[in-house]
């Protein structure tokens, strides 16, 4: 009985031995969640794979660059979700970047957390970015998952040379920088056959549509795309000379700007 | 009974009016979708919405990078699809882009196609943009749907910038080329804040970390994003300086590259 006594405690030591090795080989490590959320009034199913809305509904913490729109986007993912228990730091463009190492503290106590932004996918032009760059520091995991992003949308259905691009974000504003970055933009066209994607404040759509058409060769293709994953999604490519004599109104619509040759 | 059959008529003709003026608002503009396939031994379900996969099952034509892959995918989005049904245009890199018009013959008789690529979403660094640039060309309809970037997700994930970035595709392989290629990349980070993304031919990844800590500055940071959305997926943004002295081995497996500082 003795023996059996002493056999117990090896096995016994053997076992904690061996958890501790499954512990040391895969400890914990908090993930921090990039979590995309539809451009348009689409539902989340519509747009993002089921995987995703699960892990949505899962986390606890968010960082979010706007809370009221973050809760929003929660309740449609899944009506049970208790909205009161979750926290939420703000990170938006006033955020001070030495504050975001303090929004991360869930994650020192092993909390996974998630990054959501106003539309689309975070951490891409939004201030996300500094949230996940702070994990990567604090060597987290960073897991990126799969929605809609109106760039690469844009990009596919443009027709435009996809092996390599480049997204400048906002033209600048001034009047001569502006068209310096447009001249710098046709060069890089030309001659590293780059696909050129910008963006405009949406009600000045329209004005810009017509100064690309007095600005660059007439035989250069625009494709403008608008309204994405929307109800009025519109993606046309056609020469600049087309779109000058074309009627089009975009209105108010977030719209995205691809250029090439 | 005579004047019955003369408000009939009327009615009749009326209606066949309304017909015709419905049509003329509403003709049936045919689509060519861009179905994104997953990128590594993924279920499509994990990585698609639904809504994507449903369109996958309801298509008839595709254009497709590789017939084979093409069949295994669609049978994975759903056991019930009859594959003899369905029509595959062969669309790679040793096709005549002469050729691709005719690929999109099933469209003038107006019927909906899809564009699959071997993995990932198709018309980014494959060459189903040149289906898309004629179809946008023919003035039909071009619907991206969503699903999973190895170039978004690795952007995402890094911390980087993403406000601005470039994706430069392979980097060239001669020497001299590639060094230039190299410095060119470190004057747009350092001069326009961008994000520069690439990737390399799996068996050199290894090889590829090396060369860049010994060509870039040692602070410069260095995004590796191996195997995204596989079971092995690994993205860490560290400075070169710590890539130098690191374990790794990034063996075959798919891999993409982002610098910033």
């Amino acid at each position: 009985m003795c023996n059996f006594a002493a056999k117990l405690l090896i096995m016994w030591e053997i076992l904690l031995l061996l958890h501790c090795i499954m512990n040391i080989s895969d400890p914990h490590i908090p993930t921090l969640y990039l979590l995309p959320v539809p451009l348009s009034d689409t539902a989340p199913s519509d747009v993002m794979p089921q995987k995703c809305i699960d892990v949505a509904c899962t986390i606890k913490h968010f960082i979010v660059e706007n809370v009221r729109s973050a809760r929003r986007f929660l309740k449609r993912c899944s009506r049970d979700i208790d909205i009161d228990t979750l926290t939420f730091y703000v990170l938006d463009e006033h955020t001070n970047p030495a504050d975001v190492t303090d929004m991360l503290a869930p994650m020192t106590q092993g909390h996974d957390m998630a990054v959501v932004s106003e539309a689309g996918c975070p951490a891409v032009a939004d201030p996300g970015a500094l949230a996940v760059a702070r994990a990567q520091e604090l060597g987290y995991k960073v897991d990126p998952l799969i929605g809609p992003s109106s760039i690469l949308l844009a990009l596919m259905a443009s027709g435009f040379n996809g092996q390599t691009f480049a997204f400048a974000g906002y033209l600048p504003v001034e009047n001569n920088t502006r068209t310096t970055k447009l001249r710098e933009m046709e060069r890089r066209i030309m001659r590293e056959r780059q696909t050129q994607i910008f963006i405009e404040t949406p009600y000045r759509n329209n004005k810009l549509i017509a100064e690309l058409c007095h600005t660059l060769p007439p035989d250069m293709k625009l494709c403008v795309a608008s309204d994405i994953t929307g109800q009025r999604q519109s993606i046309i490519t056609r020469p600049l000379r087309w779109w000058s004599k074309a009627n089009y109104d975009y209105g108010k619509t977030p719209t995205i700007f691809l250029l090439f040759s």
